[in-house]
């Protein structure tokens, strides 16, 4: 991914949800700082990828990425609320409650994902038809299918059944037993949901078969669970400075952290692990596809963080057994 | 509308939003409690009438009726935050939060906005499917333009062009001048756009002509102002037992209210003037589309609340005036 098209993405992240003139002014200026202050991008660099791969149009692929990160950027406003996580910092700066207050919070989101779901609507319908075009199919059936799958995709995993069950499994952790499997669960919903999203909506509206859209699904689910172990693991071994938000807060206000209930040496083995496992069904996914084969270059500088991670905590438990 | 099809909207209201058997325990509660306390359903029962009227199949009508039930119910529980109106009360009981929490307040209005895009993107594609094909005309082209058409209008009412720029507008009334146009810019936003969505977008999937689209779009805004104003002239004239919701409150908190702004004769001169051209305009467009006669009837039954809150306007001022 050029810096151009890092550009690009950041202009579209802005233009894409346009504030009329007579915008209420706090509003305005709450989304007018989210919007300007957007993370890595990786999700729409992703599906633009994904979409190349499956050559499926270009317009469409912004609109699914930016669609993705209005979901990822609206549930961190919502996270950090004081009856949620509570955060005081995100992306090195004061949470947007706290700089705009929490009613505006709310609404900006809202706008967020009022949206992605209109982005989102546009991209599926307009690809289903470019891929039923290009594959030669009966169309208006296949069509029809692929919308309706990609829907209830979307439905499942933003819904109650995804992103807000471990939304709420995280915020009555108090209420569950303290172990991997919990956690894990916990992790299925709020991380690998909107990874699941970003990979499987394209291979889905790309007419994948049914065998690679199951390997899309689990390189998923080993990507997701490994980014929140490191995350995990950096609450647990970093300071606030060091990973630009709020640090060391599970600990002490019990939140789920599976370096915090298996201990940081099984954290890291289980880490390995998926890993290990996710290159293993990225390997078999891209021999079906080979124009997927940019995610095991994205892997690689996605993992570099999990190897320092790795490093830091082997080198953290090294000094302490000295 | 009769008994039976209340109670079967009634059980839709719960069945189209199917909760896993993982569900999390305080989030099923919260939700449970949201989905079996509902309101007076009478968004549904109008797109079910409007549906027939335009000949559209009745499963698509209960999708948007009750997709529009949740978006109505989750900016009610977003409304009633502490953030936003610190309500107490909401349909005669302790509100949502205030039983199960912030967080899970707001999770459950998500839940119930995620499932309202999904149903509402169903009924929207099926019924530019089934409409096109009743008309006959050339089918791919229209289906997707009445799909277009009604996506965008959803996302303009309900986003920052609508909904959410009247709830901030309604929050930051202090910073804007107290008089009608500002009270009823608000009203626009957060009353007026459900009502439209619920006449219009009916109209737009069932392709009723510009002319008649726009006279819904009227009886829409007159309707939308005049039940803000006999929602605004209770708060100023009844007790709390009698609205069965937090009253009294609109002075002590500084809200708007246009009987607080123009005075309760002028906003009852105001109320009256709307049910009047919203009759007409609801006229002309039955002479164009006799099937929505049903709304007359309806108007009746809305209107008996504002005749006994104009009486009841008039009977203090004769008290007062004694």
């Amino acid at each position: 991914m050029t810096h151009v098209n890092q550009r690009n993405l950041k202009n579209a992240l802005a233009d894409y949800l346009p504030l009329p003139a007579d915008t209420e002014p706090h509003l305005k200026a709450a989304l007018e700082h989210v919007l300007g202050n957007p993370g890595s991008l990786v999700r729409p660099e992703i599906v633009g990828k994904m979409f190349a791969a499956y050559a499926l149009p270009d317009a469409h692929a912004t609109e699914l990425g930016i669609a993705l990160e209005y979901f990822h950027t609206a549930s961190l406003l919502f996270d950090d609320l004081p009856c949620m996580d509570d955060a005081q910092q995100r992306r090195g700066e004061p949470c947007t409650h706290l700089q705009f207050g929490e009613a505006h919070a709310i609404l900006a989101a809202l706008a967020l994902i009022n949206k992605a779901y209109a982005l989102t609507w546009r991209a599926i319908a307009g690809c289903a038809q470019t891929g039923c075009a290009q594959t030669g199919c009966a169309q208006t059936r296949c069509e029809q299918n692929r919308q309706q799958t990609a829907m209830a995709y979307l439905d499942q995993y933003l819904g109650v059944g995804g992103l807000l069950n471990g939304q709420s499994m995280d915020l009555n952790y108090a209420s569950l037993s303290h172990d991997q499997q919990t956690t894990e669960r916990i992790a299925m919903g709020k991380t690998v949901s909107l990874i699941r999203l970003t990979l499987v909506l394209p291979g889905i509206l790309g007419g994948a078969s049914a065998a690679e859209l199951q390997l899309l699904e689990r390189v998923a689910i080993c990507w997701g669970l490994s980014y929140q172990i490191v995350d995990d693991l950096k609450d647990v071994l970093h300071t606030p400075a060091e990973s630009g938000k709020t640090g060391s807060r599970d600990a002490s206000l019990g939140r789920p952290n599976i370096a915090l209930t298996v201990g940081v040496p099984n954290a890291v083995e289980r880490l390995t692990r998926l890993i290990d496992i996710g290159d293993r069904m990225l390997e078999r996914v891209v021999r079906l596809r080979p124009g997927i084969a940019f995610l095991q270059q994205l892997r690689s500088q996605l993992n570099s963080e999990a190897d320092d991670i790795i490093a830091n905590a082997c080198e953290k438990s090294v000094r302490g057994a000295a």
